[in-house]
């Protein structure tokens, strides 16, 4: 993409002032307070929406035209002319667990340039992602045909394929319990942080062999940055199904998800849960 | 008990000791190669060692006379004489979340006093608790009748008495999935993090509303002094049926074990789990 050194740079500017604005209020119970309805129907937080502004303002200092789509404002335009690029921001994911000081919460930042105003953007456009840990600091990146980093080193996924001796993310309650019941038995372990983003990229770099969230309600503000982050790192991306994810770069579409560090967990995953009876 | 001032002291020399001896190693391959078998049956890694040796190290220069119930080492009694305590360590909990930089994992330590050395001691007789989380540095402690603190802070349990708006950590795989299939459905947030120890400080002060692991392969040394601190801060521990834990002082026994908030929260859980049906 065009001037990708330029938005690196912007997205650093966004997770380092985000980051200084979101922590005085981590383990704050005003942190949590309900302060409106969220453009994605979800309540937005005080600490959601300190977030979402801290984006804002910086976006709007790069004075550069551009879309921005976000948890809580939904999707607006800043700056004046034809958006040169599209961010897609998740201001504070696992905004419960900062709530509660819990460490694992932080920023998902994902961009695509606009190439033809009139074609209808999706996932597939995202070029650069970032998301930082805001509980440990830890910065990962991506850009597309260029690998995975985190806090600048090369990052690859995890190369075990045995499901029995994996660690696993994996977002199973509130779903349907049928498909999971043969994971739950099978896995060695099974973790659920509380965040998403970080959790994506925990597949990228070897920590998790696998994660997955059937439930079926993730938002592209969630995935976009770390399903490159994962591919990037030589890991797998699909829905449920085995099916690449397709969402358009907005906050209404929902979608399940399942990244694997390599192609035989990401079989066996899709077999386990019965994705491939479809 | 007798001298429970200089006891803690010990407990905080330990645990930052600990915490030193552990922390160049957290993220390192080679803590987590395994380097034998523990006394509870299950492998060592050379973190657990780390740590373990630490533990014992500190416990011989205080020069009294105690007993050591520790996971990889057994049961040990340290200097000469009758002895005055015994103290029951995990001295790493969370050893692969330490391995691969989860932030979650911790030293748990729980002493009790030797009042009647025929008598066969059990986790009744705790009467000081202390649990670090080295990813934070968080400690939490608890004194019988005394209350529980975190860094010294009073700390209480979570007065929410609806599952469905609770958050709740729960080891539910390679669990009985039946079992846990209620529970999955209704809970608002479902967090397994990796560190039991470090969970169950989580219910002491309102993190969590609840914690329950019914896989039934817990050992006191994981649980003694987070049942303590959860029971000081006005919180319910049992086994998964509603009975009170009754471990002896030694690391083969295993275990179920509910935490929560209030007895509220409590019933409810042992409802959804099935456990008054025996």
């Amino acid at each position: 993409m065009n001037d990708s050194k330029f938005w690196s740079e912007v997205s650093y500017q966004i997770m380092r002032e985000v980051d200084r604005a979101v922590t005085p209020l981590v383990g704050e119970k005003e942190a949590g307070e309900t302060v409106k309805m969220g453009a994605d129907g979800t309540p937005t937080k005080l600490i959601d929406l300190v977030a979402e502004e801290k984006v804002v303002q910086v976006l709007e200092e790069a004075e550069r035209p551009l879309t921005l789509v976000s948890e809580e404002i939904g999707r607006i335009d800043i700056g004046s002319g034809s958006p040169e690029v599209v961010f897609v921001v998740d201001p504070l994911d696992g905004t419960n667990n900062a709530v509660k000081n819990i460490p694992a919460y932080g920023i998902s930042l994902a961009i695509a340039e606009v190439t033809d105003p009139d074609r209808s953007m999706t996932i597939h456009d995202i070029e650069l992602g970032f998301v930082k840990n805001f509980a440990t600091g830890d910065i990962y990146q991506a850009i597309q045909g260029g690998g995975a980093s985190l806090n600048g080193q090369d990052i690859s996924t995890s190369s075990r394929t045995d499901i029995s001796k994996s660690s696993i993310g994996a977002y199973i309650y509130r779903a349907d319990m049928e498909k999971v019941d043969k994971l739950c038995k099978m896995v060695r372990r099974m973790r659920i942080l509380g965040s998403v983003a970080v959790e994506l990229c925990y597949v990228a770099d070897g920590t998790y062999d696998a994660f997955l969230d059937i439930r079926g309600n993730l938002r592209i503000v969630d995935v976009a940055a770390a399903k490159l982050i994962v591919e990037e790192a030589a890991g797998l991306v699909t829905d449920e199904y085995n099916q690449p994810l397709n969402s358009k770069l907005n906050v209404l579409e929902r979608t399940s998800i399942i990244a694997s560090g390599n192609s035989e967990v990401h079989q066996e995953l899709i077999r386990l849960i019965g994705g491939n009876m479809i």
